[in-house]
């Protein structure tokens, strides 16, 4: 930790921070410039609260050296998170990347839902996705079906073998959900809703952390450590679009460098949903495509069989037909993503080995 | 609703466009001009989701034209509402702006809280605040003393006279938190934590509910609704500071313009937060100024016996005699608000009765 | 334009916007709904200001519907364009994808620049990038070497065959860049220097336009039509990261899907600049990828030869070794794109001749 | 300057970067973590770039500490700039604030611009503004009226004795328009036109910089420190709304808390411009009350003689009728808010003589 004293402050207010920080055991370094003087500070940074360092007097600012994540940082875990499903998927590292396709809430129509599954994995996707708890900004959209809503993925789970993925909005339905779903997903907008986190980290699910429309990589990786704390490590991320000042010809900005930069910041696997990511269905595929090539561990996509008479987000959903087109181009491109990363790994055993 | 249709699309993508709107009841307004062709629907937009609209063959854009809230919109509501607490306090319309402070955090020291909780009430404040669970960035930092905070307060409130505010974070808690608080606070965090935003809007306290940090004012609007429409009215807004694209000066900026923009457009008070809208405490006195005069119902600030060992957010927190000399100012500046007020009022009171 | 009215106001300020429009060309659709009345109006929006239309007494909201980019927009010019160099090198379209690189500024060591274009035209480069004069935050820091390194890009150029372009900052420039350079550039900062934009608009060489660094696709699209309405019709658009709330990871937020969405609204080329839009260099490589198989028509890096003792931005550049990797890797992608390309367009041209 | 080094990285490069600091005759303090390594380095940051310091190998991140603007810096100068201008009025420090009023453009009508000066006379103003030549998002809408806008700013001035205000937009343009104006206007879309603020700083008229809307407060105070280094330190700051993801309700986030931030990190006066800042009229008053009593040294509002046929923002602009009533609120605060200024400078005069 650096802290900054306000310029010409008085020697003893330097005094008061030392002493407090060393009585903390930390170790302290002091640079007393001209101008100025800063108070380099070793040690463990969860024994301080930076805010209230930041009050002292003559304090003019406390800047952080070290990540305040730990579980989630590649600094204590270098090798790469593969979360394996029970029917072997595996998401993470240098595995093939996963598709995750489905409407986005789950409807009345269950013939409608298998559809989709059904052309899902016969393109080669591993997981299906839906809704059955919608968070909805107005109170006057469609909510969710709610458990009929998990039963009915169960079911199009049981006909096609794809895994199932699906939001969790209160703590008291996590139980439920983990009964049904085989990736638990925590939706941006309660990305910090912090007793959420610990109830999935109470459970025995891998969890899909979608960023929060307005949250930092730092913030983003903390949330998962709030899960990872409470004992669960199978955290999967998921870049969703972040909020910035133009919103006009798409819904939010996708943040594509978060992908690169998650990789090489943490170990945790990370996927990117472009249909949320921008709003609008005609970018999913070069979206997903940028997406992929830039290191995703997967993509997810809104797919309806109708989208016109969607409940929610049918201006982002890919019609049944525009899915097979979008999901032939992604698949020829995984399977270069897929060629290279056996090269990479094959090389990365050999050197390993000698 | 207006429907703007891709330049140059069929004629069957218009026909189609407009026969659905007039099966749901709408009236139509057709406008075809030479490049491109609109379509006005004036109906109840309830009964359809413009992204579905949205993604009707051959449609560019779907722009609404009534705002999406009812209960907390001026149109359907044009008195301002007073929200009254059984000691007599009211926050909103032409009445005197209140002023609500205390910890970040209720720590250990019962005692120090009642030394801030005194010199409050000293000082003409009708509020203590405090967290009893707090949502925390990091995991490993101090989440609050939980029940024992609430008993806290409530002592303070005895001995005191103050109304008691604090946060709930989960829908599991409002029962408990409603036993001990005032005015249930949700924070900036969980503005769309649906499901927590429903169990306010069934329980029979006063809710305060804080913008989040990048949600817009229509947003904020219809969190409000989301409490609203499930039977709870008494909604008292709080803008808390957004986050832009510069934190090095302030934490966030905090929008002093949403003060008379939501006097505007909605019913419903609204108080001003300038300890997490800055993070500084040499701003509080300034923005709390620039609040009130702009229209605030009232200022909520962090005070803190010993703010150098707050066990959260010490940086922005008055000491109790900094506190002192703010509520000074803040109250002078209250006095001469309060006086304008009634004549505004009285003025009102005359032309009405005339 | 829609004009929205505000709900309940007096039926002579509807007339009176509506004469006001008619009086203009335009033709009238009125939407009198219970709440609230709507007006349509079909005509040339440039006869009118919005903003001063939103002014008139009773007006809630101006709605624009077309945009105001003419020239520059997709629906008055069908066909990409695509800007031709004397040497045959094209950008836009279907045409295969570029790379610019060089150093951020031009150093007073000629040989380095030599060495780096040298292994740029080895590895299938098409331009030299450099700046002469150099927009600096702080007026403390290196300002570049003015007509010198234009001297020095140009013999570069003879050496190489390369194509150069550089930056000008000021209108009375202008002539003497044209000089030199083979495309100019308008750095981000200027995007809405419309005096240079004028300049540039009546001068006869290729413009490479930067996206400002808050600059919505709306406003980059009509800094364009301010150049090409002066006469230049010749613009390459180029993304190089917007400013978003997250700096710690990345410089600036690279926003990718501007790519696809200015190919969809506008017929003008799109380039990327990573360096700039991230400021790692270990981010330019995935990036680029990502911008290339998004659909940009090529991509800048900064490229030094010695990046530890750069005057600007050296934490963004290649080292020549680090560039010789990642430009063998983006040109297998390269490579790919276009043989996919030559696809499209042997369809498209089948297509045309049936 | 705090060098973090990549944790785990080699020796050589701690070395390496140690020793080419101390070349720099910096004073080095190294801390050697378990994890990671600190390099603190004493002196000058000027003869440094920290991205160049960036790029070294092994190094993860460098932090100033120093403030990079000098003169424009309260540590480099203590005491607050007051600008004074021929008449004697005067801006900064605890002088009475100015109020600067105006029509968005100056247009043909020349005997609108006279009403509108004499009424602002009368009101107590200072300044009056008005663009000769305007920046417009769009090249189809009106430029202004160039330098015959001028001469009707400097004829008002004579009838009315205000001051003028005007802005310059091209380095070209600045011996012309010194001419005539009091005070010279950089716009907030040159805030980084570094060519223009060094012609500015070269000439002998006042300059009041306007915020760029994304320009973070440091970017501010280095363009006010581009014009001081050419040798002009009469520049005046005016926050006129930063663009935020909110732009329902304003055009601009206003933010107040950047005058009292300014006024603590520097001795420059600073204004408020809530016209742009928000877009909307009705805004104007409260706005402008909040600016003034967090501190603002004045503050410029569009006030145009007929609003409804203005050629540029009508809608942010006052009527006459709707000016009085401003002025007359504004006027009572600025009486009081002086009232208050004199104690303070008086108990100021009297400490210092004691």
């Amino acid at each position: 930790m650096i802290i900054i004293m306000e310029p010409g402050t008085a020697q003893e207010n330097i005094d008061r921070v030392v002493k407090s920080l060393e009585n903390k055991g930390f170790k302290i370094v002091l640079n007393q410039g001209e101008v100025m003087t800063v108070i380099a500070a070793i040690g463990d940074k969860r024994l301080v609260d930076p805010h209230a360092l930041g009050c002292l007097e003559g304090v003019r600012k406390v800047k952080l050296i070290q990540e305040p994540y730990k579980l989630a940082s590649r600094e204590s875990h270098t090798h790469d998170t593969v979360v394996e499903f029970d029917n072997g998927v595996k998401i993470g590292g240098y595995e093939k990347p996963v598709l995750m396709v489905g409407p986005c809430s789950v409807e009345k129509d269950f013939d409608g839902l298998l559809q989709v599954a059904t052309v899902a994995k016969e393109y080669g996707c591993q997981f299906l996705r839906g809704g059955a708890f919608k968070p909805r900004t107005s109170p006057y959209d469609f909510q969710g079906l709610e458990e009929k809503a998990l039963i009915y993925l169960a079911r199009a789970r049981e006909k096609t073998g794809l895994l199932v993925v699906t939001e969790v909005m209160d703590s008291s339905d996590v139980d439920m959900i983990a009964n049904y779903a085989d990736l638990i997903q925590i939706g941006a907008r309660n990305m910090q809703n912090f007793k959420l986190l610990k109830a999935v980290g109470k459970c025995n699910k891998p969890v899909l952390l979608k960023r929060g429309l307005a949250s930092t990589i730092r913030e983003f990786l903390l949330a998962a450590e709030h899960i990872m704390c409470n004992g669960n490590e199978r955290v999967i991320l998921c870049e969703r679009g972040i909020r910035t000042f133009d919103d006009s010809f798409t819904r939010n900005t996708l943040d594509i460098s978060a992908v690169p930069v998650i990789r090489k910041y943490s170990h945790l696997p990370i996927i990117v949903d472009p249909s949320h990511g921008t709003g609008r269905r005609y970018l999913i595929e070069p979206m997903s495509k940028a997406a992929l090539i830039a290191g995703a561990h997967g993509v997810m996509m809104e797919v309806h069989h109708d989208p016109e008479n969607a409940s929610s987000d049918g201006a982002q959903s890919l019609s049944i037909e525009q899915f097979k087109s979008v999901a032939k181009h992604l698949n020829k491109l995984i399977g270069r993503i897929d060629y290279d990363n056996k090269i990479v790994k094959s090389e990365m055993e050999l050197n390993n080995k000698v």
